[in-house]
């Protein structure tokens, strides 16, 4: 199967992005020539990743009827010194909320996602160090 | 430098992402359990490369006093038929709107970006077979 995705500039560093779904901005900050009218490319590839496995985690706890009231995914990218910066380090912290979490579960369907499921981390892992934090946040 | 994004999830397949410079939704399509009201996750690896390179492109041509009129980059990502599902297979499209065209220096430019400045495209590199493809397109 074959994604597709388009782009055009609108001048200065600014580009619209038809990207599978939808369409946004991306441009540069002003620190680099841009307007900081968009998003920032680089930072698309986390928000890929955290898409990714938010979306194989729910739909994992739902088939093992370990649902929670919410999540929350933070990643963290860790950039190279030098040019062509890249993200050597990915941090992803998993933050459950609810109650009576079945963690044991919960734990299971995060690792089958990193190591089965989810094609953005088999992608990172050939070219950034992965770390994992599970939180769980109990409401009263 | 480290850059974070944050996404948190709004039930079914929808999450909404605070990436950076901007906040956007993501969403599966409802062949797998989303409602489509969102952007897919993977295809925004796609979009990462073409902005990352458009704006190293766009720059470089304005260093060399070569501008273009107008850019258009497409990314075509061909994904593996085995889980994980990554882009094995990755083919970028610069297509080049204007006249008089110095081809030298946008070819310069293209290749620059490609093998030095693009943080994205040393990312791609690790997982995909990257192939270009550049067009020129003459205005009367």
């Amino acid at each position: 199967m074959k994604n597709v995705i388009k782009t055009q500039w609108q001048g200065n560093m600014l580009f619209n992005a038809d990207s599978l779904g939808g369409s946004f901005k991306i441009d540069a900050g002003d620190d680099v020539g841009g307007q900081g009218l968009g998003v920032r490319p680089k930072a698309l590839m986390l928000t890929s990743l955290a898409g990714c496995t938010g979306m194989d985690v729910i739909s994992l706890l739902k088939k093992m009827r370990a649902e929670v009231e919410n999540l929350e995914i933070d990643v963290t990218g860790e950039l190279t010194d030098v040019h062509p910066k890249f993200y050597k380090k990915v941090h992803i912290e998993y933050r459950f909320y609810g109650k009576e979490f079945k963690k044991d579960k919960i734990e299971k369907a995060v690792k089958l996602s990193e190591e089965r499921y989810c094609g953005v981390s088999e992608m990172f892992r050939q070219f950034a160090e992965l770390t994992i934090d599970i939180q769980y946040i109990e409401k009263p």
